[in-house]
């Protein structure tokens, strides 16, 4: 399975999917709605979005049922991106090679489309619930606010802000925390949606959470000499920090090993995220 | 029924709640709980978990149902008061007599302990959903993902930064979606998770509509000498604000009126909130 032809396969559905959750920019409030499709389109790979539908997938469920987890994991990606990019924060004029939201508009217009994005994230997950679904639908909900939230994503920005360098496990539990939550949330979100039970949920978000870390090693060794933040490359060198990419991704596939053919996108997708050269 | 002793009532198992819901501010990261937590307590009058409660009694439900609504409203009331007071934003250095969260802490923290705050309510609002009701909760999101995004809560903030004068008609649709939105959404969701069915939910919407609209046209005659903002008072004057609250207020008692005795304390709450004197 290739994984670069997996997301090329999705990503138009993907990308309607997105513009049909987003308010129209032709419609008021025409500068926030604008704002806040600046970063989605064009977005970067979608890979966590191509996460939701493989992780349905991996499940035995049709890939198109997570799509209310695709285009929600998306957004809470994108409004992190937002938020990140302010000047109180990183203060990056640049991202994709292209003005931030609060370059291209203002600041407080960026701090509010982080916001609605965010807002619209539950909304989009919530969408057009069955009444079968319904519990999953809540636990998708409980398990993106729990890795959105000050045990996820924004706890792990706030210890970003303010890394002294620290030991292994402290950038590890940054990246767990900034990056492989929402990566695992990604695909639990689409199984859950596919109907999965708690037992393979699991073995997906540990897989998940393995594979999110080697990500942002990944990350980090493909910036490694932009030296900035936290990373594994400066507490274990280039050579040390590839070992333990590695060493994650083996125990991510490891898990993931008993899911058979039908869990081959979401290796091929993981594999890719962590040895991808760009 | 009287308002104030509703609310002195309620208070002590509204602040547990809270307090039960947020991350202690003794453990890690610390900085973001105590920002998320600076705001939160002491808070105000606690006048839209009391609406929820109220709510959920109008339709014939305990009160101590709708705890999971009465915290998740209050927290995203709490996010917008922490974002809206940025310098980027309105500025503010005080609230309710104390530093602001971004003067307390810093900028960053204060961003970040919003979007904490924000996808807290999410979380609290799905906590502990029994079989029975998930489909009322996942109508509950999806009813507050839409007050408080782009159609709601920021939109309106949106409009308010950016506003010209205006008429009656475009203050008013400012004060929809700033404030009327979340007052709504507050009796609707405590009423969601009491059981509630669609006839009577449309009409505790459209009287928090109302309401909300009064209780906001309330907040600009109490501050009428500091003409800032969008303000009703700016385009009636002080005579014609107060009518039109009064009449807005009459409008949303009316789709009360067939609630009966239920219906009293949600009704007092809301006559309160239009005609208290801070």
């Amino acid at each position: 399975m290739d994984a670069l032809a997996y997301l090329e396969t999705w990503a138009p559905r993907i990308e309607r999917a997105l513009d049909a959750a987003l308010p129209k920019a032709s419609e008021p409030p025409a500068r926030l709605h604008a704002a806040m499709r600046h970063l989605v389109f064009p977005g970067g790979k979608r890979l966590r979005p191509a996460l939701a539908l493989a992780g349905a997938e991996a499940v035995g469920g049709q890939p198109e049922i997570a799509l209310p987890a695709a285009v929600a994991v998306e957004m809470v990606h994108t409004y992190s991106l937002v938020h990140d990019d302010l000047p109180c924060m990183d203060d990056d004029a640049l991202r994709r090679g292209r003005p931030t939201v609060h370059v291209a508009f203002d600041e407080a217009t960026a701090v509010l489309a982080g916001d609605a994005l965010l807002t619209a994230a539950f909304a989009a997950l919530v969408a057009d619930a069955g009444p079968g679904d319904s519990a999953q639908r809540l636990a998708a909900v409980r398990d993106l606010a729990h890795a959105a939230g000050a045990a996820g994503l924004v706890g792990g920005q706030v210890d970003d802000l303010g890394a002294a360098a620290g030991d292994a496990a402290q950038v590890e539990s940054v990246h767990a925390r900034k990056s492989a939550a929402l990566i695992a949330v990604s695909i639990v979100a689409g199984a859950r949606l596919a109907g999965a039970g708690e037992p393979v949920l699991a073995r997906l978000a540990a897989a998940g959470r393995a594979a999110g870390i080697a990500f942002q090693i990944a990350d980090d060794l493909l910036d490694a000499d932009e030296d900035e933040g936290c990373s594994l490359v400066r507490v274990l060198g280039l050579d040390g920090a590839r070992a333990r990419a590695q060493a994650l991704l083996a125990e991510a596939l490891d898990e993931l090993a008993s899911l058979g053919a039908a869990g081959e996108p979401l290796r091929a997708l993981l594999r890719y995220a962590v040895t991808r050269d760009r």
